[in-house]
């Protein structure tokens, strides 16, 4: 049973593709993974794109789609709307919206919307990482998802409260590659989540957060003053932003966060939240996004009538 | 007399050129303007692009030429070197250095530096502003000079004790055209020093500092959400940077500070400052850096033995 494929589970964001056939247990059958993000197949389109890629691992044309992301934006392919906080992440399946006219039955996931006019904020993809991770950590209230729009989650139960969104990794793109600061942190080498430079930055930023836009340019300072290394101003600034965003988030240093995240930037997130003396739990996006998939096209299937497939 | 030239002096930055022809009263007998910054003449030459205004100017060879501003980098003309806090302003003169080989008097003004491993700094141009503006309003004692690089300079007497430089103007900048918030924040108006969601913005940056990488991402969702227009969201995102800088200045509302600053920025940083409950007094930038470098000048003449030219 573990080996027929009961779902297409896709994560389409603003700049990457990653699709899994799994079968009903959960069970990867196949992974693609490319840059066909949003704003890369903006003039192919969403659905030759998508067919490619179903074409090349024959995917009978029964097998439903399910996909998060920003594919459901309103430069997406189809919106697929938000739902308002609080929300009960585990109905996000029954609001999702069919794309019509593929000859395949294909689903896109809401997001979710702080609907506020002093404090909005949007969240699309990571709702269904964040049914993943709850389903993997049932009772975790606070969660960490860092990428290039860091979201911090408060949730009760299944319900999600409130959100935010921090600029972190933007920020640090940019920051590091289109201002004054290219001079001092330009390089291809990552950061490393054990530099000393690195850990002293979370510290710093999340102690004093008020001096954040100051310590931007200090890196540039310092190298100009004391020659100090691209790779060490390059950590320093990562660390910078990173704590930055804890101090906004209000992190404690007694608490327990639900880190959901892979590679590097879980290995950077896991040692700046250790730093700052968070008991931190480790759940990996890619498991998290793939069984909000599962869980949303469940979930749908089941209100909506439609056929199930085993 | 007031109509004899007695020096050309140039304000040279990264991406701006600035020249005055001066007579020993300070009288303005001819303004150049242009875009011939550090970037833009670093191919053509610094020498050649200086000379080709003197002949415009029909420049005596004997009239001198003081020039400040990023001309002293590592990267300008001839480097200038920096002098450490804490220093007397009124000694930035005394310490110019000498452009070699030009045929003629040319000096440029060093920066000023603050040489702390932890939190280093630097700022060139804006010692000879800070000079002027000391001359203008004896007893100042706190600054806020924005800018690109906004620098905030603490004062005794002539002493400049300790300044801390806010990448705030860069960070608008990119920001705007660089990050997702182009979606939200593209435009050509300018940003109103009295439109409310600026003075909000402000006071947001102000209050909770440690929240700005969540309130910028905080301006696109609510474009999406509510469809605030990009120049009420560009007013914000200046208000919050501004605000934010303040903060890190460790603004109280209580205080005097002397503002150097002209044109937009000048009504934009007014504006914020009068929000926050600052007692603010106006020192024109141009105004300032002109009376900086015919101070120095004066200074560099009386010390080094030079002619003195009436």
């Amino acid at each position: 049973m573990s080996t027929s494929p009961a779902i297409v589970a896709v994560d389409w964001g603003t700049s990457s593709f990653r699709l899994w056939m799994m079968s009903r247990d959960g069970t990867v059958l196949a992974e693609h993974r490319s840059h066909e993000g949003m704003s890369e197949v903006a003039d192919r389109g969403f659905g030759p794109v998508l067919e490619s890629h179903l074409l090349a691992l024959a995917a009978p044309a029964t097998l439903p789609v399910v996909i998060c992301g920003m594919a459901g934006s309103r430069q997406g392919w189809v919106e697929a709307g938000y739902i308002d906080t609080p929300a009960d992440v585990t109905t996000i399946g029954e609001r999702a919206t069919i794309v019509p006219g593929t000859g395949r039955r294909i689903i896109i996931i809401p997001g979710l919307a702080v609907r506020s006019e002093s404090e909005p904020d949007v969240m699309r993809g990571e709702e269904t990482q964040l049914l993943g991770a709850h389903l993997e950590m049932p009772g975790g209230e606070r969660y960490c998802m860092p990428g290039t729009h860091s979201k911090w989650v408060n949730m009760n139960g299944a319900s999600v409260n409130r959100f935010e969104t921090f600029m972190t990794g933007e920020l640090f793109s940019v920051l590091s590659a289109k201002t004054i600061l290219v001079h001092s942190t330009g390089g291809e080498g990552k950061v490393d989540a054990n530099d000393p430079a690195f850990l002293t930055g979370v510290r710093d930023g999340w102690a004093r957060p008020e001096k954040i836009t100051q310590q931007l340019f200090s890196i540039r300072a310092g190298q100009l003053l004391y020659n100090h290394a691209n790779d060490e101003n390059r950590a320093r600034l990562s660390g910078l932003l990173i704590g930055t965003e804890f101090a906004g988030a209000g992190v404690r240093g007694d608490e327990q966060i639900g880190l959901v995240a892979s590679g590097a930037l879980q290995r950077l997130y896991h040692a700046a939240l250790l730093a700052c003396g968070v008991n931190v739990r480790d759940i990996d996006a890619d498991v998290a996004v793939r069984r909000g998939l599962m869980e949303s096209w469940q979930r749908y299937s089941n209100t909506s009538g439609d056929l199930k497939h085993e």
